[in-house]
């Protein structure tokens, strides 16, 4: 596809213009908000937190006015009625015609309220963890369901109907928000065949006794598990001239620019296995938002399709990658030289300790094959809220009923169980199906790699991780939004979303390699 | 003054109500601008240069149509008309109808041409400073000089007569964005005044022979010079978790909000008095923006009344604290614990070595007695090029002549000469002349402060600067713009912008304690 496309005639031309100015300012304030949301977690000062709810909301505010503005529809009009014939500027007016919609038809005091509850609502939740309870978090719970309910309501009749299903509910609103075209009467059924086999999986595997990873155990140091973790991006080929990495409580990853992403990573001196794995799945991320379509950055196709694409990035780097014993062959010897405990250990008997399965009552910590149990948990409870179905108050014990028969184990706690996520806190309902699409097309696309790239195990042995990385390159990150996640990956892949890769992959290793 | 002035009615009242949002939005923006100046000097990764200048301009923009917006002008026009009773609120209309007539008067095309102008301007001044010479940068100057003269024009209508002098001149309009109030009429001879004594004194204190700082001489430990910046700022009393302090190449101070200020500082492990004195000017200006009004940080009065009175606060803290015989009776002994060469040295030895006066060719290397002189230079030149009587091309032969004759010494090349500062490589003509307010400022409020706190120099010898902070945060911090800074000073001091006090602190110093 070229990166200058050639420009339509007159009104066509003078429309194109306008939306490319409004992309292109809008592309830069998204930049800022990550810039934003990047020191507020690694840099700025403990009392500068309410001004920086109001500096925020002041870009959000004006992303929200531009995106909505009146100019942004005329031209977008003429260009739908006379679609261009360039197949790029075609597919930047089909995805700011879809954010257009999505921000017109939310009003701007919906918006504000939302915003307002999410602040509310995190105070509450913090609050709550601290001893007092989901009861105190329930109100502003109760408040931020209301209010995403009626955001749904609203977008709902702009809301696509893709493969002309039936008529979409209000949760499928909110997941089309990370997840462009998906819907639960597609997603419910592929969590239930999921479940079906995974939970067998996780009987086999855990009644097993645990792999020996007593190594891990001690006090490794903080400054040469940072070094290590500058060499695995190095390694993975994240370019720290367009990028760097710091620390921060959570990790995460904020891309500006494919000029400049921010990844954060986590020490602990006890748990050396934390920094790495932070630092493999957050450069995942990282390397997909290096490789966008720079080209096309003064449009809106310069980003990525899908939050649940995006988690595959990350998941694929981790585990599929991550957690292999070939990746090990070349990490562990340079794990070793910064931190020399580890000098005596095979990578065999390391390839085991990362690849310990259990059944953990917390998410964030969970095993590549209990997570997607988590994720099932949570989507099965906020259909419930979004449907009317469950009220807040019998959240916790919903939970812990769930949590039991999913997971075979039971919360002792609040903390452990109903308050362990912030994604509820601040409202994010439909947001947790992505962290199980990105781990089943991440299986999907590994897989795909693995035919693409003969040798691809030998290549890591040695450290040669590029091939893989302008793989993903190619075939997924440069392609920004000028696809659907689904598409992109069929594309690859050969199929849609499906466990059948996941299902493979995991019984190989831990049925396989691993029994 | 109250913190929350009693509301009006009616349409008074709606109009107050959409000024103190837009002030509100606009004061936030001006924050995230802030936060994208910081990142670029400290942390953002190298090849993020071009994205940045687009989040730039973005935000710039968007303050600029804010500012400028019909609404924000329909609203002035009704409080004009009507003026509020409270106070404050008064002066928030008279402040931002200042600022909104500036941003309506230049034409938002002028507003890019100067933007594109700046960094075409930068890049030309940096390669003419890496040997091509000023020919290189002349023709980009030239355009930013007619850009800027554009825009002087532009503001001339909208521009006050203070004390209805004569009609001003197009400098007048520059100077006034940075010195709102002050002109050229009132400058020019102050200025004149200033180097009559100031040459003749210079010759008197170089006659002498200098004081011996081979002490400094050495190598000094880059993290202990860190550790000792971060005891001046609790020493300062600067909040450091409403605040903090990083390194950059050239420091820098940017008050997001009074509950978010950033400094930088600078280690040379070669001059141990670079991160001291860098830190505690800097901390001035930090001081500064932490003091500023927070109870009024919806309207534009909580920001500083001019950068000459910022400067003066640094300033204050840099020489009349910073290089004074009691401070390093205090400070001293703390440096020796982190650099213990330091330790055999005495304070008074310390005072005179801090105060060591020379001709010399940089500004920004230049001791407080020399360093006016390196303005009035800078002063005339630029008043010659905006009244159009010296041309680009003769600037450098202009400059050397007057460094001459002010300094008593030649440049050996441009570099040290007529390219030496970054200023007008960004169009910044008019600039200059607060740093020179900000030192006769300083002079002011110190002789006042001293006044006002009787046993000041004691309690500096011991270490108890709160006094002085709090005296200039009720002074002079906390009234943010609700009055100029000439009349803030006046306040205090009982006199405008005067030479008066700064002649009598240097003679004082240099005749006398010195001599």
């Amino acid at each position: 596809m070229p990166a200058h496309p050639k420009a339509p005639e007159g009104a066509d031309a003078a429309a194109w213009e306008t939306l490319s100015r409004a992309m292109s300012e809008l592309r830069a304030l998204a930049g800022v908000s990550g810039l934003l949301g990047w020191d507020q977690e690694t840099y700025m000062p403990p009392k500068a937190s309410a001004a920086r709810g109001e500096q925020v909301a002041a870009i959000e505010g004006a992303i929200h006015d531009r995106l909505a503005s009146a100019e942004v529809r005329g031209a977008l009009e003429r260009l739908e009625a006379h679609p261009p014939e360039d197949a790029d500027r075609a597919a930047a007016v089909r995805e700011l015609s879809r954010d257009h919609a999505q921000a017109a038809a939310v009003p701007g005091a919906l918006v504000r309220a939302i915003a307002r509850a999410q602040s509310e609502g995190l105070e509450a939740w913090r609050v709550a963890r601290q001893g007092e309870g989901f009861g105190r978090f329930a109100p502003a719970l109760s408040r931020l369901l209301e209010l995403r309910r009626e955001q749904a309501a609203a977008l709902l009749p702009v809301l696509g109907r893709p493969g002309g299903g039936p008529a979409p509910e209000p949760y499928d609103a909110l997941l089309d928000l990370s997840e462009p075209g998906l819907r639960v009467v597609a997603l419910e059924p592929l969590l239930r065949g999921l479940c079906a086999w995974l939970v067998p999986l996780l009987d086999r595997i855990t009644a097993r006794p645990p792999p020996d990873d007593s190594f891990l155990h001690g006090t490794f140091d903080g400054e040469a598990q940072w070094r290590f973790t500058l060499e695995l991006l190095d390694l993975m080929g994240f370019d720290r001239e367009a990028g760097r990495q710091d620390r921060s409580v959570h990790p995460f990853t904020v891309g500006l620019d494919p000029s400049d992403v921010r990844i954060t990573t986590r020490i602990h001196e006890h748990l050396p296995l934390s920094a790495a794995f932070s630092t493999l799945h957050e450069a995942g991320h990282g390397l997909y938002e290096q490789q966008l379509p720079a080209a096309l950055r003064q449009t809106v196709l310069c980003a990525a399709a899908s939050n649940g694409l995006h988690e595959s990035q990350s998941r694929l780097w981790e585990n599929q990658v991550g957690r292999s014993l070939p990746f090990w062959r070349v990490a562990l010897p340079r794990m070793a030289r910064h931190l020399p405990q580890l000098s005596g250990v095979s990578p065999e008997r390391f390839f085991r300790a990362v690849n310990r399965v259990e059944r953990s009552l917390v998410r964030v910590e969970a095993d590549e094959v209990t997570y997607n149990l988590h994720i099932v948990l949570r989507f099965e409870l906020e259909l419930l809220l979004l449907r009317g179905k469950l009220e807040v108050r019998d959240l916790p014990a919903a939970w812990d009923e769930r949590s039991e028969r999913l997971l075979g184990i039971r919360p002792p706690g609040e903390v452990e169980g109903v308050l362990q996520d912030i994604h509820w806190a601040w409202g994010a309902f439909g947001y947790f199906p992505s962290y199980t699409v990105g781990n089943l097309y991440a299986a999907s696309l590994f897989a795909a790699a693995r035919r693409a790239l003969p040798g691809l195990e030998g290549a890591i042995e040695r450290g040669e991780l590029s091939g893989l990385k302008e793989w993903l390159g190619r075939n997924v990150h440069a392609v920004g939004r000028r696809r659907q996640a689904e598409e992109i990956v069929r594309a690859v892949t050969g199929q849609g979303l499906t466990d059948r890769d996941l299902r493979e992959y995991l019984e190989r290793k831990y049925l396989g390699e691993l029994a």
